[in-house]
This record gives C-alpha cells, structure tokens and sequence, in this order.
C-alpha cells in the first residue's frame, strides 16, 4: 500500500477490470456494440484497459472531454448531452480527427448543426422515454420526424439512431422495478424506431445506457448499443439499489484522521466535500449517509466497518460516527478508506487517482 | 462580457472590494486583527486585492493550500484544520518559510508536533464551543490546561491563543439567533481565556470566524482575531441566512442552454454537479433548490428571474423549472447566469474563474 499523506483517491485494478469485463462479456452475448461511457473515470490509463479487451468506441459527457480522449488515440466518440451550440466550432475541428457522434433533441439544434458543420457528424435523437431531463419526448411524432427530416437532407449529417438514458432506474426500488424501466425503455424505443424506419430508411440504431439497468440485464435483444459508465468502480448508490456486491466497488478515498471525540463518539476526517462530493444517500435506519468506512490493508481495504458511517461533510472535514468500541480502535493520524456514494463525482474531484502501489491514473479535469 | 462556451465562474470584481473592504472595516472599527479565509477564493489575483488594502495574514484549509499561498508571497498563514500529522514534515518545511500557525485538539496530536517540528509554529488550540465538528470541548478544561503543559513546554511551539469556528450559526433562523450564537462563543472562549490566564500566562488570543456572524456583529470586543471567507463572494446560502444582499453575491456560473421542454417549463443547461456542486438548500414554497437563475448583461448579470429555479443536477446537467412566460424568451444556445448555493465549493470545482470582461483568476485546486 502506497503511504497516505493526505485524501488521496485509490482505484482496485483487479475490481476494475473484473467489472469490465462482466460487461464486455454481456455485450458481447447479446451481439450488442459496448461504448462505455468515460466520464466516470476520465482517465487515460483505464481507458487503455478497456483497449487490452478490444473496445474502440466511447461515450464522454463534454466536449472537452471528447478532445481529452480523441489525443490520447480514442476515434469513435459519442458526446452523449444535446450539443453544446456554444461550442459548435470545437465540434466541427473535431469531427475532421475522429469519427464523432452529437445529440440533438430539436428542431432548432438540428437546424443549427446542418448550418453550421463543415464535417460529417453522427447525429442521434436523444429520446426522453421518462427520465424527464434531457431529449425529445418519445410520443413527440411530429418533432422526431421532422428533426430527422433535417438530418436527411444535410450532406455532412448522418442520422444514427435514437438514443436514450433510462435516468429513472436510480429511483428504483427492486429489480423487478428496474426490469420494469429497461422493457419499458426498449418498448417505446422500438416505437420510435419503427415508426422512423416506416417512414425513412431501415437502419435506426438503438443506443440505451446506464449503469443500473446494464449491470442486471443480461439480455439486450431489441438494442444496438450500451453506454454504462459507472459500472467500472460502482459505488455505494449502485450497492443500495442492488445492482453491485459490496467486493465490486473499485474506488475508495483514503482519507487520514485529524481529530476524534470519544463523548460523541466521532472522528473527523481530512475528507470533505471537495474530496468526496456533496453527494449523499439514505442508508439503512433512515441514516443520511455521506460514505462507509473501512480499514486499509497491503491489497485494498476491508469490509465496511459496522455501524460506522460518514454522517457529515463540510469543505475539507468528514464526520464519521463510529461504534463506541471502535473509537478505541482509530487514532488520530491512522489512514481509513471512504467508499464514496457517487465514484464519478468523487474520481472527477481528485486530480490525480492512485493504485494500491502507487501508480498514478492521470485523468481529465474540467 | 466575454464569450461564454461552456459553464464559467464569473466574478463580479466591484462586489467582491465592496465585501472585502466592508469586513476590513468592521475589523478596524472593533481593533481586531483580520485573517481572512482564502478557501472560498483560492485565488491569488483575488488575493492580492486583499494585499492592497493592508491584509498580510490569512486563513487556508489545507497544508497544500498553505504552500501554494506561501509560494506566492504570503507569510502569515493559519492552517485552520486540526493539524494532519500526516504531513508534519511538510509543515515543518513550511514553517522554516513563512510565520504558520497550526490547529491542535488533543493531547495527541500536541505531544505528536512537540516530538516531530524542528521549527518555530504559532500553536492554536482549537475550542468545540457549540458547532461539534472539530475541537477539543470548552468544559474539557483538564485536557485544555494539559495540552498548553505540552506546548510551554516545547521550545519551537508557541502556545498563541483560542481558535473556534462557530459552524452551528449555519443553522440559526434569525439574527437574534445569531447574534445569540455570537454572544455564546465570546462567553464560553472567555471562560476559557480566563482559565488558562490564571494559571498560564496572559496574553491567550482569541480566533472566531465565520461568515455569517462576522457579517452581522459590528462589535467584536473580546475577540483579538476574525477569521471569515465565504463573505468575499457570499452565496445562496448566506442570503438565506439573511447575512447578505443578493447585490452583495459577487459569483455566478454561466452556462449555455442545451435543451429546453415547452411542455415541463423545464431549460436544460450544461451546467452540474462538477461545476456547480451538489449542494442545495430548501427555498421559498419547501422547494430544494441548486440555484437560482438570471440573465447576463454587459456588466455582470441581472436580478434572479422570479419563480425560476435550478431544481436538480447531475454530473453535467442542471434542469431549471422557470415560467410559462419564461420558457418562450430563453432558447437552446443561450446562456444564463446560475448564482451558487455555496460559493466555496463551486469556485473549488473549477479550475479557472474569470471577471466580467474575461481577465483570468488563475487558482489552487486541490
């Protein structure tokens, strides 16, 4: 284990790659394209992982992002959030270097993209089927069809496909419910796709993505694509809605203790919002819960420590409400691992990521 | 103003001098030394505004902050955490350097710094008097009194003072509540000052700083030092708190339009967790909120537009519910002002901020 001085954020290789390879291998049984999303670990190193296992194509949440990857050798980019206008000429330098795919979910981004690309684009139609943020609602015919119809007649623009993020399967409850989501999404994704093909041209690709929904499904018929994310570290968000083991999370924040009270038995850890996000979850008991805690080891760490939880973060400080008989057990000065609720925002707030020996994960920043 | 592209903190120059001369001020006007809080900024253009009205002592929130402040000239630096003694010999490097001032809470960590400096640190004892984050508890008069046997004791260290930072006025619903919260810190850090006056000796300092008091108390008698940060660009939250004005909020993110649903009365804008924080607070009518919006003009942005809200975030996108009337005069490709929740974590998220007419703030980043 590498010598923890201050929050530092510690990435589980072999967890990392067993987690994507599950979902290589998914992808591969249902004969479906794997262009997982990068903006979880924004890192240039595990994203060459994910080339050992032959992946060529990804998703990125930015257009900053897309250049990141595109110079460090990634050509098939999809920048899945309804393109940015304000950066419309980036979007054309870099559809020049690699093959690019943009979203549009109206007419007037449509009609601004045909006016203003000098490159060929791969267009999808992000589809809201009941995420309700971004995309064209999927019973909006009118405005699917006639956003197509733009794509058709602009030489440069190459309508894909229908796209789509099934947003609400973190607010599932079981997995009924999140099998629920994903036929729902493929019934009206498939609606929309054939109501296209009747009219337009028969090659309407589907592309679904997200990590709940791809981490239990396991039989993708009806789609062409996947783009899960957050699957390559999962995080305790994915843990409570069930659809990762506690031995699947490959990220942890190493965070060192500057303080404990043993009337209230807290301890304070250099740890805070700036290190693990603001994010947070309910836990079991109805605890509001900012991370759980373990003990580092030589590999790793260990399993949460019972009944010891993140109950409280501020700028820099962590608060960790401990047993009364581990408080005799943690001194000021010891390292303890935060397994974050949310990797992406935790990987995305740390600029550099670590492996248990040291390596350094060089990684995008905005 | 200049060309926004993507989400861009901008500063509003002329309200940050107004709040920093207004705390400058009140410091003069009560004779208390001012050591303003540099997390909130972490800017050293933003800091050499401070330089110019006569401020050469300041607050940081880490060891790296510290170097990176010390580097560019500042020799007067109090790391206000409980001191990592995972870093001791980077703190000792640094206080060959410059005049450091370190926060102990415990026997521990007193006895650890003792045996571990080779060079003189300025030692505050860090008192828990209500906010039970971090500091030793105001009744622990016994572990008080020990800790300053081991800092009298140890040649380098200089025992200076009391230190407290009173989180709990977060939390107060009115200004009697915060002025009672005031009233409470100086009579408990008093009775400590006394304790240790009698049997040490007589000049213990005493440090108070946040933002929401030190905004409405105008005497600080008592009080030899204020510490306050958030004030220099103030926030979402401190206007709830009703500490400031909304044209005393000298930060914004402006973020371009990139979806936009007629049907929700919802804008989509690039714009999220990574830019703005997650942080929310309850507004007006129970809603949790992420931010309020306004347009941008040539000198800075508007008022907030009424009954428009931030009202959820995800790692790039923020959804904003705004009027029906509002819906027809905001378009895709525009942009919009998003005023903060918490000014400190959004200026932390990026890595650059920009003044109205684009001059660059360059700034640390963890």
């Amino acid at each position: 284990m590498i010598k923890i001085k201050k929050p530092t954020v510690l990435i589980d290789e072999a967890r990392v790659r067993k987690n994507i390879m599950k979902m290589i291998h998914k992808a591969e049984n249902s004969q479906v394209q794997f262009r997982p999303h990068f903006k979880t670990h924004q890192s240039i190193e595990i994203g060459n992982w994910f080339k050992e296992y032959g992946i060529t194509s990804i998703t990125v949440s930015s257009v900053d992002m897309a250049n990141y990857f595109a110079k460090n050798g990634w050509n098939d980019i999809t920048i899945a959030v309804p393109c940015n206008l304000n950066q419309i000429e980036e979007i054309d330098t870099l559809a020049r270097e690699v093959l690019l795919h943009v979203l549009v979910d109206s007419i007037e981004t449509s009609q601004y993209i045909a006016e203003n690309i000098t490159s060929k684009v791969n267009i999808w139609i992000e589809i809201d089927v009941n995420s309700h943020r971004s995309g064209i609602q999927y019973e909006n015919r009118s405005d699917i069809k006639n956003i197509v119809k733009i794509l058709e007649k602009a030489d440069l623009l190459n309508f894909t496909g229908i796209l789509t993020h099934a947003g609400n399967s973190y607010n599932a409850e079981s997995y009924k419910e999140l099998n629920q989501i994903h036929k729902d999404t493929i019934k009206k994704m498939t609606e929309v796709k054939d109501y296209l093909e009747d009219r337009f041209r028969t090659d309407v690709k589907i592309s679904i993505g997200d990590t709940p929904t791809c981490s239990i499904i396991d039989d993708f018929s009806g789609v062409d694509e996947i783009r899960p994310g957050n699957f390559v570290f999962y995080d305790l968000t994915q843990l409570k809605l069930g659809v990762c083991e506690e031995s699947d999370i490959a990220i942890a924040v190493a965070c060192p203790v500057i303080s404990k009270s043993k009337i209230r038995n807290e301890i304070v850890i250099y740890g805070g919002a700036i290190h693990l996000s603001k994010d947070s979850l309910i836990w079991s008991n109805n605890t509001r819960i900012y991370g759980k805690v373990s003990f580092l080891n030589q590999g790793g760490w260990d399993e949460f420590l019972p009944d010891t939880n993140v109950i409280n973060i501020s700028q820099e400080h962590g608060v960790i409400k401990v047993s009364k008989d581990m408080i005799n057990r943690i001194d000021v000065g010891d390292v303890v691992a935060i397994i974050p609720i949310h990797s992406c925002l935790t990987a995305n707030l740390c600029s550099n990521m670590y492996s248990i020996n040291g390596a350094i994960f060089t990684s995008f920043r905005y």
